[in-house]
């Protein structure tokens, strides 16, 4: 069974989409309708290249385009149909549907098995017995459903446009957004993410089976709450972690976050331990949250791979380099002492006498010479990567000034980096203030665009790139 | 011994004070000299009430103000000098200082002790030397001095103007910056931070000694990465906490943090083992890091003391209570499950089905009576406390937009929780995206105003809010 009338369809209808803003009593009052903006405008803003039909009883037209009043009067074909209408309607129009020879509905329309009624439920239930059979497959319900920037497909309106290489699925859509936020903002890309919801049809297994096979993807992730299927997810599980590298935050874990997940999309959290060796035994990679997994998707695919753990640690300021030392040593690296003879060559770019030579290196703000420094530790035996870190609440004169020294530092280190023969990566460390967190923004753009892994925490990068070298050792002993 | 001529000087002269840019190779350029406007023009711009004298060898004038080339020329009486020449010429300035009087010597300058070389921690025992028995303190050297917004000193021109009531003490400078900028911008004000760095005469023994009887001063944090005199740290340890809440970072646990450790301010770190059971029997609250510091403050300046650990958490978004919820419980607290009852009263204000209402409870974007919600919440007797969540990075539609509409939500919430008889507190969470970073920023702005404990996290939250009890119920048992 392929997927592509998912990721690749020929047409698309919107049912539900208006004009016509929604307004609520305790809800804020806009001058558009979002479930419209979010499914219908993106395909039309984003240039997606099939046919588009807007769907709704009235009719009329909606940004310009002719509205039908059912998926049956279209006159084309519709490989694919995205439903926002409300749940007691969705059974006419799974119906429509059939009728139509449609492959693939999405159904964003909550108030089915999640709610924890057995009417609700039964509803649910009764959209699959009407498309089993008929080629029509389901994508939710309860759910955000597909966003392939390859076809102009999103429902985040600034998720980016282009194409990447990584690929995500989630139950839960809100990780869908999180982690293409995450992710995105320090430059990975996506070949398809999928929030798939109640998983009433189309679920975790098969998706996680296609995207094993799928050209375009060279790594994945997922976020699962439960599954039906333990021993069939496990199996997937183990032919994705086997052909690329494959991650999953798997949570709750607490009574509460039990609770949660059951009520979020019906689905049975099952027992932590038998989950953990699991996906020990597939290869699997388990990550904490979404930040971590966006720590490992970046480490994938901006570092190369270190020839071990020594780190040097770079960057102005004692206190911060104290803390980055423990948190990079918590994190699974080892910042190795720099010998007297080195210090020395260091200490004659160095202009003030306080400075910290040892690892970390803490060449001060009036160094004379940073990319010479930074160049006598490329070449360095003992280190195997370098680490650049930048922080902006140490600074005494916080100000619009620091932000302009921060970005010429930035500037010219990751000039530097470019003359450097090991794996360097940069760091905003420990900011919590306003114009701390604008230089971490700053800074991760220029990474970004530079191609530069950049995280937010010393132990997040250690961390991360620890983990990432395990998996290499396990995956490709040769290489590593 | 008191050390109030450091703390309400009557005058304070600036030695090394000019209006010439530093200029050095690899340096960024600047139109002003850095380290006077930090030290100097912050006395100026700031209202310092006594008299402010600069002090360089070349004479002339800086903001106006005459410049004398020797603390020995100035004609009044001077209280305290802050120092920031290059260290060679420190003894003679010592000298000058015992010559004129002055009672305190703050010794920004670098370059002694904690280069770890034999002469340059000769120089600094030198200075100790000519200082001992003139009845002249010295702080430092290494260090940042102090913050003291009640008399108009400080070096973070950023940092508020207004006064309160924590202090802050710390080897390391760089945490004093970290600190008061975490907790300012959650509306913590401070009464005395002291950055006392190589310690070579004014210790953090005689600060806490300080502090534990000052008045202004109700809540004490400290920064210490290794002392001295054990014996005296535990006492002095023991006395404050016997009379306020004392907070400690203790670093340095692992191999690389104590090389930076010892190479940063001299001091040797320690067995951790040993620090914990100090801290432990004298009843000081040992905090992972500043970020958890921040967070307590936070919780003792705004958070009414909760019955006990049960919380309801409130917030727009199902990935995210499902997460939300775990870190809640992973921090100490206990979200108890809704009953049918009050899920059914709950469900009246909710108009989209598929809503979680059985705690944590997801209201949904078109509530229609969002302050009704929370009163029913407030009322309910298995609840302790409630926890607003705003979740940023969820929105699909994330642009001004939602900025807009996070800032309607927060208006009519913050309102609403004047009307709520329990602990409130709001908390963002998981934000990674450039604007859901924006949106922290004002939701933290605007608690800060409002008094309202603010959060980055759930985990945080729930992690302080129940060190914040677990604190009370030992010191305050009649009242916990």
């Amino acid at each position: 069974m392929s997927l592509d009338f998912i990721f690749n369809p020929r047409s698309i209808a919107v049912v539900g989409a208006t004009d016509s803003p929604v307004s609520a009593p305790g809800a804020p009052s806009t001058s558009f309708n979002a479930h419209t903006l979010i499914f219908l405008y993106t395909l039309l803003d984003w240039g997606y290249p099939g046919k588009v039909y807007p769907v709704n009883t009235k009719g009329d037209e909606v940004r310009g385009l002719k509205v039908y009043r059912s998926v049956r009067d279209i006159p084309g074909p519709v490989d694919y149909v995205i439903c926002i209408i409300p749940a007691d309607a969705t059974p006419g129009l799974v119906q429509d549907c059939v009728a139509k020879g449609v492959k693939g509905l999405h159904l964003y329309t909550a108030g089915y098995a999640e709610t924890g009624l057995a009417d609700r439920a039964a509803l649910q239930s009764e959209l699959v017995s009407i498309a089993r059979g008929s080629g029509l497959r389901i994508i939710g319900p309860n759910c955000m459903g597909v966003y392939r920037p390859g076809m102009g497909m999103t429902y985040g309106p600034n998720f980016p446009r282009e194409s990447g290489n990584v690929a995500f699925i989630s139950q839960s859509g809100s990780y869908t957004l999180l982690l293409v936020r995450a992710a995105a903002a320090r430059g990975v890309r996506f070949s398809k993410v999928v929030s798939y919801g109640n998983a009433s049809d189309l679920d975790e297994i098969d998706l996680l089976d296609y995207l094993a096979d799928d050209a375009e993807t060279e790594i994945i992730g997922a976020y699962i709450e439960g599954t039906r299927d333990g021993t069939g997810l496990a199996r997937v599980l183990a032919k994705a972690a086997s052909k690329k590298p494959t991650m999953i935050i798997k949570k709750g874990g607490t009574e509460a976050g039990k609770r949660g997940a059951s009520t979020h999309t019906g689905a049975m959290a099952g027992d932590d331990a038998v989950w953990d060796s699991t996906l020990k035994q597939s290869g699997v990679i388990r990550v904490e949250d979404v930040e971590e997994m966006a720590d490992l998707m970046t480490t994938f695919a901006f570092f190369p791979l270190p020839r071990a753990r020594r780190a040097v640690l770079f960057g102005v300021g004692g206190g911060a380099g104290v803390r980055a030392s423990d948190e990079c040593e918590a994190g699974g690296l080892i910042l190795p002492a720099i010998p007297e003879v080195m210090r020395a060559e260091l200490g004659r770019s160095v202009t003030t006498a306080g400075t910290m030579l040892r690892n970390p290196v803490d060449p001060g703000h009036y160094a004379r010479d940073w990319t010479a420094m930074m160049q006598i530790l490329d070449g360095w035996e003992e280190a195997d990567m370098l680490l650049w870190q930048i922080a902006p609440d140490i600074e005494a004169l916080q100000s619009e000034v620091i932000l302009q020294y921060i970005n010429q530092m930035r500037y010219r280190t990751l000039q530097t980096f470019n003359s450097l023969s090991k794996p360097k990566a940069v760091i905003v460390q420990a900011v919590e203030s306003d114009i701390g967190l604008q230089a971490l923004i700053d800074t991760r753009k220029m990474c970004a665009e530079s191609r530069v892994a950049f995280y937010p925490s010393a132990y997040r990068a250690a961390r991360a790139i620890s983990r990432y070298m395990e998996y290499r050792a396990r995956h490709d002993p040769d290489r590593a």
